[in-house]
């Protein structure tokens, strides 16, 4: 039971793959996910993540704060459970005004919010430590899980009752620096959709914005069984931008793109990853976190918001590049990089410890790797979980390839196929 | 606002020190973390850690997990909501039973238990996957926020109605396995305190067992103000082991230490930081995990379960090792290693210049820093400050250490300070 390898072998790993279609799941995410082991349903809208899908959820977590930690926000934990007092300032505790917050009653006649959203927590806090103008600016964020009180959950951890977000919140002295901070975010944002391998099919949609700015945006992801509609700006597209304008500020043959002023627009199915708003004092009003200006007035502090869904985006890159043999990871979500799959009787087969070999080559190297160690299940059924987990490079190593002195290396996403020599190995995958 | 830095500079961290006692923190670990701005209090038993506060939550995670890794237990991440027929599957969901759950309405006259603990979520997940003997041993475990509908929350971060716990559960064919493996992670416990300075103070402490076996275990740190008593086997620390009984199971005069059999004790306060039971078959019999032995005959799998409070362990190191001046956090979980304070009136100074570079030196070498970047603040609050944060090493760079080209470098544990010069701190800082 005890592993010094870092290396994750098939046979140790406890979750299995699963050849049948999850009658229950109802969305393609869902499906895929639960059928490769990756996530477990508890109940509609509610997951839970496995050893191979942590690590694809914690590569998406780490690549969102890289990029938060690299534009200077500070992260912190806020709490998940929240006093009534709070909701009641901002006028949100009551179902008619917002009906996502869960509201659970607690010994000794106390009731709590369990937080969908972080505003009426973080403003609190930031209170206690601004003052004056020198205080300011700031951003701090936080990745946590997140509740909604949803009447039907549904496409998978597209759209839960439970899900992980990253939030970041910005504090400002005036709406210019807010609009500063503001475009600092969207060069994150694009930054991660970039690393995330999503850049191509993510575009930059305008929203509606409230009662702060003339809009919000959206980060939308085209896809097929997407639960929203976009119009894609085809004048933005022919200047190589993505931009589209979400369908409650579209008006056909009145809207013009806000960045080109086309208005030829192409409707597409897609998916919402993120959002940024302006929210101005929305939020600071009610609970009086004002600064000081130089002269020492006191002003509202001017506040942005930045959300992003890392669990659902999880989904998105599933759904995004699987095709009908399973899932395709980006490598840099990937729960690891290669899947070593030895053809052997024994474990004292050539292929087999040729295969251990590679791995721990890899490993050194810093490449993770998985081993399908397992020595019962047929070749043919072995091949298929490779496909459906979806390792960007599968290795087999067998009799055949190695009589050859090779190993037969797969690219998940196209197929490519190629014959390698085990000291090239590292170059191939690494490339 | 953009730092390419990784070096925390005290200028740009949102939050600060607060030299008042709080008032309503009413525990020795909050008022500190409160006023040296690690956590915020949401409201009572409900905290949010702020960004040094994080780094120090996060530093146990760390040294948790890869103790957790190293036994080749699997992470996951097991959902917060379960559905209501998980908790009556096992007569949980009745308040009279088990009177921890948060039972939380959701839209369409749903009901939720929000979990304090996941044997109910962890037992039918696992019956997904077990199928024969061939599939066990195995342990799985998450890092993950816990909630408790506490009447009264008290003790600070100690006892909260939501807290961090890494939470292992481990499943056998038989009690001797489990046995096995039960001492397996004590040993990989053992390592933990090591690792996070806690060893000398923690005692290895038998309390009731349920119906599965004669004791479980608590991990337990002798603290002034602990919450609970224990009493120390005086014999089994003659022998240089540490263990206790808990006042549950202890009746003087006819007790006797389960390893030595000796029969004197001392009465100790301490906290409970840990604790591990068999749990036998109590939750895989109601939800029939069952597993087929070679001979094909179906078996009830053997449970064990392994707690660690890892929010809990950020508040008994606070009590554990503060002093009248503040916090001193153990090297391996303080918030950054070197806590570097210029004296100096403007950035141009050779005392801020030295201090940035020294930082950039340390920093480089892989050892975080904080730099105390702030002009306006006289030099002693600021040593204050230093001392309230309770980094392992203070530097100090002014115009009087500079004169003999030193730095002056004291340990925040047991004070001792050292003039060096900026080539030597690297070592020093290091050993």
């Amino acid at each position: 039971m005890i592993l010094f390898f870092h290396m994750l072998l098939l046979s140790h790993l406890f979750t299995k793959t699963s050849k049948e279609a999850v009658a229950d799941a109802g969305s393609v995410n869902a499906e895929l996910l639960v059928r490769a082991g990756f996530i477990a349903k508890t109940m509609a809208g509610v997951y839970s993540f496995l050893p191979l899908g942590l690590k694809v959820l914690r590569n998406i977590e780490r690549i969102v704060r890289e990029e938060m930690d690299r534009i200077g926000a500070q992260e912190l934990l806020l709490s998940a459970l929240s006093p009534r007092e709070y909701w009641e300032t901002t006028g949100r505790w009551d179902p008619k005004v917002f009906d996502a917050l869960f509201h659970v009653p607690g010994a000794g006649e106390q009731e709590y919010g369990l937080n969908p959203t972080h505003e009426e927590i973080i403003v609190p806090v930031a209170r206690q430590y601004v003052r004056s103008y020198r205080d300011l600016p700031f951003g701090a964020y936080q990745i946590q899980t997140k509740f909604r009180n949803e009447l039907r959950a549904k496409s998978g951890i597209l759209r839960g009752r439970e899900f992980l977000m990253k939030d970041l919140y910005s504090f400002h002295t005036d709406q210019e620096d807010l609009e500063r901070y503001y475009a600092v975010v969207q060069d994150a944002y694009a930054a991660i959709f970039r690393r995330l391998g999503l850049a191509e099919k993510t575009y930059l949609t305008y929203a509606s914005g409230g009662s702060f700015s003339k809009y919000s945006h959206e980060y939308q992801v085209i896809l097929p069984n997407g639960e929203d509609t976009v119009f894609v700006s085809v004048e933005a597209e022919e200047k190589g931008m993505r931009i589209a304008v979400n369908r409650e500020i579209y008006e056909p043959g009145k809207t013009a793109c806000p960045v080109t002023t086309g208005t030829t627009f192409r409707e597409e199915r897609a998916s919402e990853a993120a959002n940024i708003f302006m929210l101005g004092t929305k939020f600071s009003a009610p609970f009086g976190l004002q600064y000081a200006t130089p002269e020492g007035q006191m002003k509202d502090v001017i506040m942005g918001c930045y959300g992003i869904g890392v669990s659902r985006l999880m989904g998105i890159i599933a759904e995004a590049f699987a095709d009908d043999a399973g899932l395709v990871w980006p490598k840099a979500v990937a729960p690891a990089v290669a899947h070593i799959l030895p053809i052997a009787k024994s474990k004292e087969d050539p292929a087999f410890t040729t295969a251990m070999h590679c791995a721990k080559h890899l490993e050194d190297a810093g490449v993770p790797c998985i081993v399908d160690d397992r020595l019962d299940p047929s070749a043919g059924s072995r091949l298929a979980d490779a496909d459906l987990m979806g390792l960007p490079f599968r290795i087999v190593v067998s009799p055949k390839t190695l009589a050859d002195d090779k190993v037969e290396v797969k690219e998940r996403a196209g197929g490519a196929v190629t014959l390698c020599g085990t000291t090239k190995l590292l170059a191939l995958v690494s490339g």
